[in-house]
């Protein structure tokens, strides 16, 4: 085997790119938004789709363990993220699982109203607290402040502490064990977003003490588009919370159709309604390829491509500015850029099979996924990206025109 | 073409069956709990997993309209629960859609503490709403009465009536327009879940002036295990409610990332999180078989059965006693059979082919689905019935253990 670029002769993740569908032609920094399609996917599902619904019909829910896959997808993701065995699980959306796990931390903490986040959190994170904050009408303050003042606004009434740990758009990475020991000291709660970290990055949620986790499924962690989201609860809070949304699936004994609700016991409490199979299923599929990866080899990797694409995109593309932290140790993986026409360099990018995306106002996201990136891609997409920004070639009216959705 | 019972030489819908995947040797009379697997699903499923998502990646959600999706599927739900275009979402679980709706419609008569429901509800419904209550924490009120003293009990207090058409357990159906005008002339508003009604009778939510409706994808439509939900919201209080738990989705524009939430025009403010695309492809597809369907030929034929099914279990099965309505005119598309050892029954039942469902303590659970059974099916499964009862071969431990989940 020959290998253009030196970096990736020692890469022991190497062999991991063969585990996915890489479109031909395509260089795929996007990771972050959508990662790409595991190649066991496919016939995973079609073995569930067609045999498991197909044949064995309502039956699956005993025989084919249906009922358990929300847990069983969540134990794979805890590996991930440092939860225990039966602390993770697997369900709904990011969104509705921001609602559920904020409003159990308030619950925890009722006698305090503010609740601490920063301008630099997925907004659906933010609309979801002060939609809840509303709906509860007992004067609760979403407070949101600088990513770097976080620390300092950790006062005495903060209730719970709800950040991203990696800034969506520009990957800084905030210090997860010491933000929820200041949060403990001052007898707050921390939430914890890991829509771009769980897969990318090592996350150690019991050891920092994190109070509540959630996550996406369909970024670093490959589930498919729309893929079911992921809940973490620490042990020593399982019990002591609720859902606000009190669905069948978290009931003790769903199927002894009660009138009344009764918690069952631990994390899968927080389930809602009847779990989406045929999703879960991909998700479930789409996480063998992390069995046997230490997650400190995938971040050795991405830090040696991250900082590959910066050294690279300064030498060649002087018309962007570094958006993200220039130190890899405050950064997630993912590296942003500012570049005025930014929209249109990226049309013009992706139109040439180097797919990244942009995040108004001006920033060009680059998202780097260790299993499926080599050097040689870095290298390559910025050649693509020198030549673009070179030439001019971004400024066509068809890559200016914002007609597009995202 | 033969046709051993006579009445299946005139069904209109005959044909229909062909597009379904029935196992050799089932008779499939638990539609009501998960539909079968459409012929079509597999191959449009695996087109969305490997050319959508693997070959054009990201680049789905605006070249796929994947954004569209839940908007799409929701139209094809509309045309058959009597909804107009716009007015219907497939999104989330139908636990989660309660809870979004019931909050929504208790924002509107804010000065009202009384949800009105019968026992004879979905319990997951009542779940939601009690936990709604304490979440709110305003004095609300789930008052749960019998059935058939839902009516009555309509009082100038009830903000919400919030009922399930078709009951879970017997098929007793509701008249939604009779209760919908009490609910309206007492000044509340009607919930309707039409998860046993949707693609199984005729619903006209508009006609009966529904404030909002949700329902289930994997029943009598077909969506396939845990397929998304839907939601209805009637047009006039489409812009003056907003989800309880505003995720981005509904936003006015979510990828202008504000820090503040605007709830777009329409239904889709009810929108939360990022659709689950696979499960929605699957829905999606499923709904194809309705396309040149009439509601109207699915009631008479569901009739048809259902009583077919009754006469003959009278006839044969003495041991058995009829739990549903024998009214066809008040019951939906299922049949329910009182027998004390009905555990048992049915599971003998089930490793001889007849699949239905039990539900406790006594309930035997059969339900119709039109598309893809015939007159000969009922009769050939009254026949297997019979022959269990008659030889006792229920009477095993195997059947008798309830180590089952469902």
């Amino acid at each position: 085997m020959q290998f253009r670029h030196p970096s990736d002769k020692d890469d022991v993740l190497r062999t991991k790119k063969d585990a996915f569908k890489i479109p031909e032609g395509v260089i795929y920094l996007d990771g972050n938004s959508l990662g790409v399609l595991p190649k066991n996917v496919p016939a995973r599902l079609a073995e569930v789709v067609e045999q498991e619904w197909g044949m064995s019909l309502i039956k699956s829910w005993n025989e084919h363990s249906w009922f358990d896959l929300p847990l069983r997808v969540g134990n794979r993701i805890g590996r991930l993220i440092g939860a225990p065995e039966g602390s993770v699980v697997a369900c709904d959306s990011t969104s509705v699982n921001v609602f559920k796990v904020l409003a159990a931390a308030l619950s925890l903490r009722a006698d305090r109203k503010v609740i601490l986040s920063d301008n630099g959190n997925f907004p659906t994170d933010l609309y979801v607290a002060s939609g809840l904050a509303e709906l509860l009408d007992k004067g609760h303050e979403l407070r949101v402040v600088a990513p770097e003042e976080v620390e300092a606004a950790i006062t005495e009434d903060v209730a719970v502490v709800m950040l991203t740990q990696v800034d969506y758009r520009t990957g800084r990475l905030h210090d997860m064990a010491a933000l929820t020991e200041k949060a403990h000291q001052a007898g707050a709660l921390a939430i914890w977003d890991l829509a771009h970290s769980a897969g990318a990055i090592p996350v150690d949620l019991k050891g920092a003490k994190a109070d509540f986790a959630i996550g996406c499924g369909y970024k670093y962690l490959n589930g498919g588009p729309g893929a079911p989201a992921f809940l973490y609860v620490a042990e020593v809070h399982q019990d002591n919370v609720t859902s606000p949304v009190t669905g069948w699936m978290g009931h003790e004994a769903p199927f002894a159709f009660d009138l009344d609700y009764r918690a069952v016991h631990g994390v899968n409490r927080m389930t809602v309604g009847t779990p989406a199979i045929l999703s879960l299923s991909s998700l479930y599929a789409a996480l063998d390829v992390f069995e046997d990866v230490d997650m400190a080899d995938i971040r050795k990797k991405s830090i040696s491509l991250s900082e590959l694409f910066i050294k690279k995109v300064e030498e060649k593309c002087p018309q962007l500015t570094l958006a993200s932290p220039r130190d890899p140790e405050t950064r997630g993986s993912q590296v942003s850029f500012r570049f005025e026409e930014g929209y249109a360099a990226m049309q013009a990018l992706i139109a040439r099979g180097v797919i990244g995306d942009f995040r108004a106002p001006d920033v060009m996201r680059f998202g780097f996924t260790p299993l499926y990136l080599s050097h040689q891609d870095v290298v390559d997409a910025v050649a693509i990206l020198a030549d673009i920004l070179e030439t001019g070639s971004w400024d066509r009216p068809e890559y200016k025109s914002r007609a597009k959705v995202t």
